[in-house]
């Protein structure tokens, strides 16, 4: 049994629960910090199961921001303190039709505002580039039946690709470490302990006219009494805030990732003009929200799809990937676009649980006494780790503001809930 | 078995269902309107446990429109139509300490402007109006223990009482049959019907390719097919928005009532001052949101608290009331504002679920193809009923505006979620 106290401690050692221990560390040298996480190792929750995405594209500013940092950060990691995570800066390509173009424009135009590099093609340069894609499907029955929405141009953008997911977290746990963070693995957090604020020893408290902070965790292994518990489980945060009342905004979702090696796919691997590779960028199509890119160290494409409705929320511990998902759902669409696809199955194949957040979709950094929640929707935990990992540790600190890395200012309330200040994204996926 | 084909169908009938089915078929004669509930009866989920207080203060300019405007709608179905649900206009009387008056002042101002009939009363004038009241607490060390706040004033706003929330239930059901509304009891809606919005034919449809919407609902009794369906079910909304992907937005919290007869608490029957009857108004004690009032039918005081932290979220079907609820949590605090309730035992008491808007703590009213979402948060049921079935109606018949009762304009997406916009509000109990 462990029996201790800390300073801080942050129950969860994925990207978040490490990104937020590692600037708590920093920020807080003399302070200890211990991580704790269920199972042996950093990432092996969700955080390692991501496709690995990353980009700058987005309409909202706070959406923005958060990645923009990130992505800045985790160059300086990969480039300057040599980690290798595999940053591979492929791009983004939105293939859209007309209509779907017409509605991202005023998107765009803020995105070129920025100075992000953004280019929009042209179906025609979009042929060239791409000999694999189909564009029209105006005679065919079966398309009919589909409704397939015709590519009529594409939105590339360039400072976006893939990491390895995993490999990022564990650079992450290498740099807290080296602060002289401390981690325990295999010890899993039982429940928030809720404790009046000012106690009085008798049975039975807290009562309702106390005020109430959590203490602690209990654990698999033991009490962790700590001055601040921040909550970073991902979709395994609710499991401990619902039974004291606290809602965690965040709805467990399944999600998929499909592997392909098959040789009719090394075309992928020779398409110019997008990225110093040569390789198809991640590319999502305008149908269906399957979005697929290559991985280059293992030659494969990741495939996934962000399907929105028809599949229930809720806490799974093992998701299981479905062949049948990809064969009745994803494959007759994926074809009609990239012809290449015809026959190849899956050489691999896991499920995750993506955390969605329902009311905007944006990352939830809040409070309570003794105990900071950070959860983060679709995508978010790998694009935007670093940012919110210092909007954690500014939180724990009171202040309002936060510098991110780049020197870009935060407002920490933007991602709470009573001051909550985001705007809803257009570029979704 | 059931086998049957309507317009409209509402699942629920409470409070927001029977509201929302008269408002459907008011605006929509020509169309079949069915409701189904899981009970044999009218609001006997969680209406009928409500507390039935109603108030127009409110900081909120959302949350009063949509209050004054029903309250209006109640004083017409009791005064004009004929009905008897009890509105007893008593007044809420809020106690606060000097600390907490200064917090509402901006709210308060917001209030007179508008021309609420709300007056502040000091110290003095509350000893003298309700005798029974302690304002301070100086001397004494056990309620430095509860660390009480003493009473500097009194907030009380005259267009607020109670209704027999039961009564006012079923006469929006006699309202809805005499349209030539259809109900059915004893029908349980176990699951939405998902389907694609073209069908192919195809098994295993819908395909993640296909547009997708809600055809009906599964049965306890058959499966009723519905060109629109209305969800309305309180808490047991989210066993079937859940499976299909769709966030209720709305938490279930375990709430109590407890009821009292004792004779020393006949004084509270007996306060000048506040309102005609000449009784105690609905009051919210300046601690740990505890409040009372006065059940004029029985001579009764109906006691709840709205805690906020330290119980789970979670649906219960038979949740119960816990008197050591009352005599550990509620009773300490309590008998140091008002003495009168030294020694007595609640005579009844009984529990429901509130459902908790956890983000902004408004009705949500949301649609899908097919579909259309009513949620009230804690209270909302009872005291925005009228005006939440209209902006239902409204919604159902595309509109971007509603009049609600007494001539107010309503935006409908302001309670949607992608374009909502609501205040928060900072008059809470």
């Amino acid at each position: 049994m462990i029996r201790m106290d800390c300073d801080i401690l942050v129950v969860g050692a994925g990207i978040l629960g490490l990104s937020s221990a590692y600037h708590l560390k920093k920020l807080n040298p003399d302070k200890e910090v211990l991580t704790i996480d269920r199972v042996g190792g950093p990432g092996q929750g969700n955080s390692a199961k991501s496709e690995g995405g990353y980009r700058n594209l987005f309409s909202s500013d706070v959406n923005y921001l958060l990645a923009e940092s990130t992505i800045e950060f985790m160059h300086y990691l990969d480039d300057e303190l040599g980690y290798d995570f595999r940053m591979d800066q492929i791009g983004y390509l939105f293939l859209y039709s007309e209509e779907q173009l017409d509605a991202q424009k005023a998107a765009l135009e803020k995105i070129e505002r920025r100075g992000s590099e953004v280019r929009i093609l042209e179906k025609r340069d979009l042929k060239e580039m791409i000999p694999e894609l189909a564009t029209d499907f105006k005679d065919d029955d079966e398309t009919g039946l589909l409704s397939l929405e015709p590519v009529d141009c594409g939105v590339f953008g360039a400072n976006c690709g893939s990491v390895d997911a995993d490999a990022l977290v564990r650079a992450y746990e290498a740099e807290y470490l080296r602060l002289g963070g401390d981690i325990l693995y295999n010890v899993e957090a039982e429940s928030l302990m809720l404790e009046p604020e000012m106690e009085l020893g008798i049975s039975g408290e807290p009562f309702v006219w106390q005020g109430v902070k959590i203490g602690g965790v209990r654990t698999s292994r033991g009490d962790i009494k700590a001055g601040k518990t921040v909550v970073a489980a991902g979709v395994w945060s609710e499991r401990l805030l619902k039974p004291v009342g606290i809602d965690p905004y965040m709805r467990p979702k399944k999600r998929q990732i499909f592997t392909f090696r098959n040789t009719s796919l090394s075309r992928l691997f020779n398409v110019n003009g997008f990225n110093s590779q040569g390789v198809i960028p991640l590319t999502i199509l305008p149908k269906a929200s399957i979005l697929f890119r290559p991985e280059l160290s293992e030659g494969s494409i990741w495939l996934a799809c962000a399907d929105d409705y028809g599949r229930s929320f809720g806490l799974e511990d093992d998701p299981q990937a479905e062949e049948g998902y990809y064969t009745d759902n994803i494959y007759h669409v994926l074809v009609k676009y990239f012809s290449c696809f015809e026959g190849v199955r899956p050489a691999n194949m896991w499920a995750g649980q993506y955390a969605v957040n329902s009311f905007d979709g944006q990352p939830v950094i809040t409070g309570f006494e003794g105990m900071i929640y950070v959860g983060a929707a679709s995508g978010s935990g790998i694009m935007k780790c670093d940012a919110l990992g210092r909007i954690v540790a500014a939180k724990y600190e009171g202040r309002d503001e936060v510098e991110l890395f780049g020197e870009r200012t935060f407002t920490v309330s933007d991602l709470g809930i009573e001051k909550r200040k985001v705007e809803s994204e257009s570029l979704i996926i």
